[in-house]
């Protein structure tokens, strides 16, 4: 026995791994405006122009190399600056690049002997965005999505209450009740479901007609609940809502917390990329209040797919919270400080290093680089706004708070009309149809949603640097002669 | 206003983004065996050897690839076939390339209309996957790693017998208690705090001599807890220990639980990936009898981190437990049939794709060729092993079970002793001391830990194909070699 194996390893994969290199380059990275956003097919259709079939043998190199342009043919192209549709977008070289050497090294981040550099440097990155929230704050964790950390932060609430939830949980604890705003992100609820609280344990604040929550509803709530007996313990405070990109009061927010001692956690995860601008940083004023924040890098500041963190104030909750102390990983008797392993703070165990495609992005552009983009994306979304409000055609929804621009298309049978929200059953069907149009063309992919009782209208957002005046000018004339092709 | 934005574009970066792909061939991908694992520094002397700095202003392209440089130089080498710290390692050159495409194209995976081809993608696999398990099983879903599957099977037992606590929470339930072996995963207890159930409430059921849950002590566990009023709901058995690579008794774990009707969860995040092997497939024997299954194909398949999954038998469950039905995301009026939007049946909202690098792995393959992967992994386990029996200055701490080969390297003294454990203060200490001389060489990164009353031991595992005969002696002579110098 020579060796143990026949299987080809990676040295014997250059080539191969050098063509992949070379489609993504001319067929992604490099495949410029012109091209579609998306290849559009149906689900049925796309099942039988697409191999999906997995085999007991596998295909050759050259085959391979057909179903990875397949792959890249038929996916939406999430960089295009016509790819308005999510909180994300855009195709950072830096993130690109740092995303690519993480997969080279194929790291897992739980403790400094495996995982040097990026143990050092998830340090380095919390303790700066620490400093930028404020001077108190202590500590933070990266996490797979904001789902996941503002879950972790209504955890984090209830054991900083009842430490003793850690060892005995919630029986016979009373009943723990959380507010957030009827435009907060439905994380909430799944988290506060998933967490044994009940999701009708998250009391909805209302929120005034541009989608911030109003306060004194809140407070009329927390003591409705006390006269319950219930036990009120968090408000999680929104900064830039999912649709609207409202910013809760929070400086008003974090008084009533302060009356009544509940923890605030701040969902930042969409508005939290406005601390790197001086021109904007007051948008987030009483941030430093809080108790917890996630921010996602990889949503306003274009970080690739996922990088998002929670922040806390306290330094040591996070490991008071979640240590478990495993000593097939931590152990104590190490070759070097082992209060360098940070992996018993997470509640992940092996977790996919996503700090170094952040830290190389900032790096590469400085503070003022992420400024630069956050004003430029800014000026794009004012001037989006402007140019709704001087066609006849088009409709604000709402007055834009943040990048979100909310808008209706309005067919010519509603244009100049004084209340158009008399026609609701008619708005409801406009975004859809003109969005369907929109993505069979592959022209553009613009998210539209209903929201309380307003019927269908789209959300313009950008994330993406490279999205131009000419951009915005084209969507809009794009979508206004669909509409009058439609709704003539 | 010509353009928003000075920002340089992706499109003017492919002199850099090819620098950094040259750098990363050289340096990681082919950098070859010749390397060592890992150049050690201490944290102190890494903050200063490496500039980890944030400022205002960024640095030049040349700088950057200096720092991409010598970030490589100081990160461990998981694909190198002396890192068998954890379990997972190897690099891939098809799972490599899944990734780099991945990146490329940025996807959140939850609805279709973002990501049509990994969706669907993402149901072929998990179709094929469950049909493996066995013929009754229906759903799955890909998690940020095995600890937040785990957590989501200990939540989905609770929400099946209960599904109010879905909406009104733990209050007013019984106390819910759930069992697990002394030798499970840590996330057991992690997640147990985190939902709310407590850690103490995951009862620890004795183990044998080789890892293996004695399952009359789980069966008097649930009686006893009954007797003081609890209520028992879950078992979770371990397919593949995270020390010992000990396999639970299924069958008979099973026959306990429908005795008592309770939830079986099995975490085979390490021993899973042997449901490719024909040969080895029955160590999984009785899985298809459990409601719930972990498997992470990035540990023992060596699909790049993370790729992990959880099954579920009840086809319906994850979306009537999980879903919440956000309208901005999950609209009903879409273009398409919107049912194959499966984002709602996650916790997570933005999700990274995990699945294409597993996907084109097994279609490179086939599903024999990650039958032979395991299997002549599973011959290089055997052949630890018995070197490891042959030679008077290694001990076995107890028989293998599968890839996990546990052994305490014999200082002279305590070679030929009959009951070496007469000296566990001596032991204790042995391995880490070899350990640091391996890790400060560079040459080996082989993990260590203690288990119960056994003082630290060496594991060795192995998920990286690259391995040979000749690297399996190196290794052993070379923990001799400095046994020898440090403990003469």
């Amino acid at each position: 026995m020579n060796s143990f194996q026949p299987i080809p390893n990676v040295v014997d994969h250059g080539d191969f791994l050098r063509d992949v290199i070379e489609i993504l380059f001319s067929n992604v990275v490099f495949a410029g405006h012109s091209n579609k956003v998306v290849l559009w097919k149906q689900p049925e259709s796309l099942k039988d122009l697409f191999d999906f079939s997995l085999d007991q043998i596998g295909v050759t190199q050259e085959k391979l190399l057909v179903l990875i342009k397949n792959t890249i043919k038929f996916s939406v192209k999430t960089g295009h600056p016509y790819f308005i549709n999510q909180l994300f977008s855009g195709l950072d070289p830096y993130g690109l690049a740092g995303q690519w050497l993480t997969d080279a090294l194929n790291a897992s981040v739980y403790t400094y002997e495996v995982a040097p550099v990026f143990t050092l440097m998830e340090t380095k990155v919390i303790q700066e965005m620490c400093k930028m929230i404020g001077p108190e704050w202590g500590d933070g964790m990266f996490c797979p999505g904001g789902s996941f950390g503002n879950g972790t932060a209504i955890n984090l609430a209830r054991f900083n209450l009842f430490p003793d939830i850690k060892l005995n949980g919630l029986t016979n604890l009373p009943k723990l009740v959380l507010f957030a705003s009827e435009e907060c992100h439905y994380s909430i609820h799944k988290f506060a479901s998933f967490l044994g609280i009940g999701e009708n344990n998250v009391l909805s604040v209302n929120t005034d007609d541009v989608g911030q929550m109003d306060v004194s509803d809140l407070e009329q709530k927390i003591l409705e609940q006390l006269g319950l007996g219930n036990m009120p313990y968090l408000v999680v405070a929104t900064l830039g809502t999912t649709v609207r990109g409202a910013f809760d009061p929070l400086n008003d927010i974090a008084d009533v917390c302060k009356s009544y001692k509940l923890w605030l956690h701040v969902d930042a995860a969409w508005g939290g990329g406005l601390i790197f601008s001086q021109k904007y940083r007051s948008k987030l004023n009483g941030i430093e209040r809080a108790q917890s924040v996630v921010i996602n890098p990889h949503k306003l500041l274009a970080v690739p797919q996922q990088c998002s963190l929670l922040f806390v104030k306290d330094k040591d909750i996070l490991h008071r919270c979640h240590s478990k102390g495993a000593e097939y990983l931590f152990q104590k008797d190490k070759y070097y400080d082992s209060t360098y392993d940070h992996g018993d703070k997470y509640l992940q165990c092996g977790r996919k290093c996503d700090v170094f495609k952040f830290w190389l992005m900032w790096k590469a552009k400085g503070s003022m680089g992420f400024a630069r983009h956050v004003e430029a994306l800014m000026e794009v979304a004012e001037y989006f706004e402007t140019q709704i409000e001087k066609r006849p055609d088009f409709c604000l929804v709402s007055k834009r708070q943040y990048m979100n621009v909310c808008f209706w298309y309005l067919p010519r049978y509603l244009q100049g009309k004084r209340n158009i929200l008399n026609n609701t059953s008619q708005l409801q069907k406009v975004a859809p149809q003109i969005k369907a149009v929109m993505v069979k063309h592959g022209s553009v992919m613009l998210g539209y949603q209903p929201l309380k009782n307003l019927p269908n209208f789209f959300r313009f957002v950008s994330q993406n640097s490279a999205l131009t005046k000419e951009d915005v000018d084209f969507i809009l004339d794009h979508i206004a002669d669909i509409g009058r092709a439609v709704f003539p």
